[in-house]
């Protein structure tokens, strides 16, 4: 009885230890504290030095992305350091009140060491997100996929299932998102699906043909070119481009069971094989009133053809090519082009584009809306939340970063026993990065200093969403009576006012510095 | 080999342990065993006396309640004591034939034992009804519910996860009852949730305003008014009186994960917190164009202010209620009165009011019913079910109990193998509790003698639901044909028109006594 | 702390070995292993024998099946043997030219040994279907469900959950099929259910009655009839015929729990109860305005009357079937009858009805197609998948096999890494046997030689689904451009042609057999 009390002991600690292991992983504590130790903010180049030399221990491919952010970080420290500098210069002008000068130079070595501590804890997150994919909503570019089809001509990604990722997804968890990679001159092999997708152009050019149980439909394919094909259809792409990349972004809500789907090929002699192989043999003569040596021919054949991936030749392209509609910015049968709409927004930082299930009757069965977003260099899309969709943005050009507020209690399993805490999530932004946002979580993306961000964007569970700007001119606060503001913000009125309704004067993109310079 | 094989037996033998644990808890037989022995039907003074000292060592709130319970208790036991002496008189009357008379005499006496051994049954349902807690239908006021925010100036309180109540209840799991008691001349902070919502007041008077992405809404609040806030909307309230707390019941229908959802506060300097604040300085001073020590006076400041609650002064008051909307029986834009509908029906013993998603826009993303009943003191709700909705019911004054019938075997987790064995549900109801009925589950509720019993209830999954009564005139046995009724009841079909036809005289509610006295 | 960590791994190792030997179940290597040995392709007389032995521990229902299944077994052999003696002789032709006829003997062994070993393939994948029921979409007649009254007079089972049977199964997790079987002369007690309901009657005759909270609705039921049932409409029935049985399949939707139902009985005085025995007294009293008496008679009487079965007199049947509708290929009110309807589709080969929702009102609730098929003997219904919906198929008359492409890899719960390999699931079907056909999974169906088989299905989530042939006349390859054939087959496209569309000559039926012999 000792004994058995004893197992009982063991069973639970091991739970309890399990638990705190997964809860150490989502948290990390030590490595936070590592960081913090090795921050030096007296010398930057060194740090900068240090930064280039893990970035040398990460894959191949990231290696780029990671020394370019070494760079920012150090630009950062550089720039922050000179604002002390010139708040310091500031304090001389006060050379006739010594006390006083004092006081400023205090306060500015104080603005900076506050400033780097709140850099630091900044910089940790970020650091997380890049390098050790915490953060929940961020998928970057190649992790958390797996590759059905990796081949020499081609790679058919799918991301990981989203509630597998963090279970904060679970919401979203009957769509999956899917990456088709075909070289130059590479045709696609013709499967269907047991879901509804949504195909998006991301890069390149080509030609998309499918069949439904009646009609072939045949779509020129260049980016923003949003395609509808319907579940249970068989469709075939080619990469009709000798030099670039067709990339495409695929959502996929299936139809048997949540969050899984699977491709079924016609024909194909092994990695894919044919689904025809499986059916008995006295069925397919029958079915096909034909002899087994036939059916051994197309089905059975050792032919050195492999893979969902296969060179095309021009005369091939052409051929398929031919007849293939070229999608406008308005739907007619089951595609358009979104980015050759009017945007729906636009000025001087950026350009918004949207195409809505209530518009484009492709975009129903799937339930989503389509985004395109354009942020100019060094611009910012003004802080926003949407009511009803959750986004799973896809970077397509450029970089920058992402800043979303997420309560900080949502992140455990356990109930919410508190509300009203929130943290930053951030990341940085390179192109085939995928980013979740929830509904009603508040969010904030940044162009760099040197180049446009461009992503797409799938608005999942569309339905009468609207966009909420809580930055920028169109901000809600300022909607707010006098008295809620007063009573809010625990301060007179006329100071809230001032932030929120006479200070901003561009909505939607902001340019990334304050436009009149009321500092000095 | 042995110590694995050994190892085995005891996670298994640690499984079936602490399932048998939850199953025991579920039932607990040995507790029922107690109260069985310690009832003394001779006795009613010395169990009343009992009772209350059982009653002091309940929590302090529910002490009166308790109170209550005996004495109800006490009365019907000296009720029913009376019943068999007034039968037992109208035993002499058979004085001619003395053997009549003593037979008559035993009847009455096994008439009393029947009738107490069947209530010990229901008293020990009741006890754990009120008590343990064990009804997977019963929310007491102020149990399973978690406070988000507590404070002096009013309580924010987040009814527990219905599928954690009960797993029988994870059909409505998506939904999530909340409740708002806001203190006199008290503000509530403005937030938006992740989720659709509809708020019923149930006391007190107040205004509530929200800000769609288009417009702002106002409206003032009395008791039976209904708002319909859209998800992202942000919302505030004030309670506009200066004696009476305002109490209002928030169903949320979540769109980012079913049955979870967060509070955003645009302001706050802690508890809640701004969720400006996870947001980078250098995003902020951009997209608002102003400097970082104006933001700082907003965000930063250690104010004494804290709480989602805050005193509000008259002024205030007044400014915040100033052109708001007064919700009539009709909807116009997003709010609607149901108690100043006409009832769908009254008569004397109670009335009924409903108003559902086809009738009222607001309630059409919800998918959720209104409804609101009043029972007259002493009468009861005919007994009848509701063929798709799960209703929530929410009581808001008087007292009175509730009967249900559940199948036996849908309480335990395992495939269901019996079918058409009953259980019944019982609970005492009082202000603030919580009564959950589902769809197809017999139900009726009765007032207690000395106060009408009034609650409303939200209907869950409204569309084309119907309520079929099994009790009262309007029976559904009567519809039945006469071959059905013999078969079925096994008697001759007069006796069963009897009972379910010629008989019944009221609808909907009827007197807690039979109308006409046929008893001799 | 060494022996936690001890304990940890046995933990582990715990849960490894469980999952191993669930595996391990699912796919049982040594029976296979086992059978290939046991295969004696040289005697196909002692392996008859021997498979009729085997029969004999079968269960008692199962033999006669079982001794079919072996005979079937035995003359393929025969004829496979015959066909390479054919071949043989054929050689014998080539006389002249000797070197020729060596070869020739040798490929026509060669071809009889290839036949053999894909037929042992196929002949274990057939056993484990028909006997092990690993098959996840395969529920053979009486197994996978649970009598939930099982009577002298009838029978009424419930099959299993689908994802209990396998996790592959979770999407149409929400529906549940129930079978009703009455006797002859039998009247089934009237009951509600927390469910919507589609009855298709399978066989027999007789009468259904139902009530809703307005009306009441009375059907004659011939094989075909469809009547939609409303959640919470209290329902009876009775077969009318004094010797054929009454069988009934009963989708269920239900609208409180996903996948569980219950039945409330308002008449019972116990197996099942009277739902009214679980209200108290008094408030039977009050409502039905009478005396403890009457009622005790009704709900309280020891009755000799027990069971959901009862027997009915012709009187009594007479009377319940009188005034009832008789329903027609269109729907009135809320049935029809699917056979009488105009075949969508008929040929020498088989037939095919189908009613769905946009056409039948009464199919809207459950989202669901009904289908009827007849397949000629020794016809096939040629392979096709559908778009959207997943089908329950319910073998009504005859016999046949089903043989069903499925991915690999989707059997296994862990995500899917691979993508493009398939397994047949295959297997017999006879009367009362449900077989699940998933959306996209290519089918075909097969009648005996000696015999039509029928059946009709449930097309769940029917929505926008179409019917897509890969097989027979309208085969979806044959709409493809020539250039894809060419890439996707890797033969020039005339010989793709020459299969998909120059030689088939029949759609949806097919006979068996190629319609020209080509073989010399």
């Amino acid at each position: 009885m000792v004994n058995y009390k004893c197992f009982l002991v063991v069973l639970l600690f091991s739970l309890v230890l399990s638990f705190g292991l997964l809860c150490s992983a989502a948290d990390n504590p030590s490595k936070r504290g590592r960081l913090r130790h090795d921050l030096n903010p007296e010398d930057p180049l060194t740090r900068y030095a240090k930064c280039q030399r893990e970035c040398r221990q990460e894959e191949q491919s990231q290696q780029p992305q990671c020394q370019q952010s070494c760079l920012r970080q150090y630009e950062q420290e550089q720039r922050s350091q000179g604002q002390v500098q010139v708040c310091q210069q500031r304090c001389q002008q006060e050379e006739q009140r010594p006390e006083m000068k004092q006081q400023c130079v205090r306060q500015c070595r104080e603005q900076f060491e506050e400033q780097n501590s709140r850099k630091e804890e900044e910089e940790e997150e970020e650091w997380e997100g890049r390098r050790q994919s915490h953060n929940p909503y961020y998928f970057p570019r190649g992790r958390h996929a797996q590759a059905r089809f990796q081949e020499d001509n081609g790679n058919f990604w799918v991301l990981q299932k989203f509630a597998e990722k963090h279970h904060l997804l679970k919401g979203i968890n009957e769509y999956r998102i899917a990456l088709i990679e075909a070289n130059p001159n590479t045709f696609v092999l013709p499967h269907h699906c047991d879901a509804e997708k949504i195909y998006i152009v991301t890069n390149g050019k080509g030609t998309l043909t499918f069949l439904t149980h009646k009609n072939k439909e045949s779509f020129n394919l260049v980016p923003g070119v949003v395609v509808g094909v319907p579940s249970g259809s068989t469709v075939y792409l080619v990469n009709q481009d000798s030099n670039e990349k067709l990339t495409i972004a695929v959502l996929h809500r299936p139809v048997n069971n949540p969050g899984k789907f699977e491709e079924f090929f016609p024909a194909g002699q092994g990695n894919p094989q044919s689904y025809y192989r499986a059916f008995s043999r006295e069925i397919l003569e029958a079915v096909f009133n034909t002899r087994s040596e036939q059916l051994d021919r197309l089905f059975h054949g050792k032919q050195s053809q492999q893979g969902m991936f296969r060179r095309a030749s021009q005369e091939q392209i052409r051929s398929l090519s031919q007849g293939a509609t070229t999608p406008t910015e308005k739907q007619e049968s089951f595609a358009f082009n979104l980015l050759a709409q009017k945007p729906k927004f636009s000025n001087q930082n950026g350009q918004f584009f949207e195409a809505s299930p209530s518009e484009f009757q492709l975009l129903r069965d799937v339930d989503t809306s389509i985004l395109g977003i354009e942020i100019n260099q060094g611009s910012i899309c003004a802080p926003h939340f949407h009511s009803k969709s959750t986004f799973v943005v896809i970077v397509t050009e450029g970089n920058g970063y992402v800043e979303m507020v997420s309560p900080r209690c949502s992140e455990e399993e356990e109930e919410e026993t508190r509300s009203g805490e929130y943290r930053k999530v951030k990341a940085r932004l390179f192109p085939g990065d995928i980013f979740v946002v929830p509904a009603g979580f508040p969010v904030t993306y940044v162009a760099s200093q040197n180049q446009n961000l461009r992503f797409l964007a799938f608005g999942l569970y569309h339905r009468n969403n609207s966009r909420i700007f809580v930055g920028g001119k169109d901000n809600l606060v300022r909607k707010m009576d006098s008295a809620a503001k007063e009573l809010a913000f625990g301060v007179p009125s006329k100071l809230v006012d001032e932030i929120f309704t006479d200070n901003p004067k561009e909505s939607y993109f902001v340019s990334g510095h304050r436009q009149q310079r009321a500092f000095v």
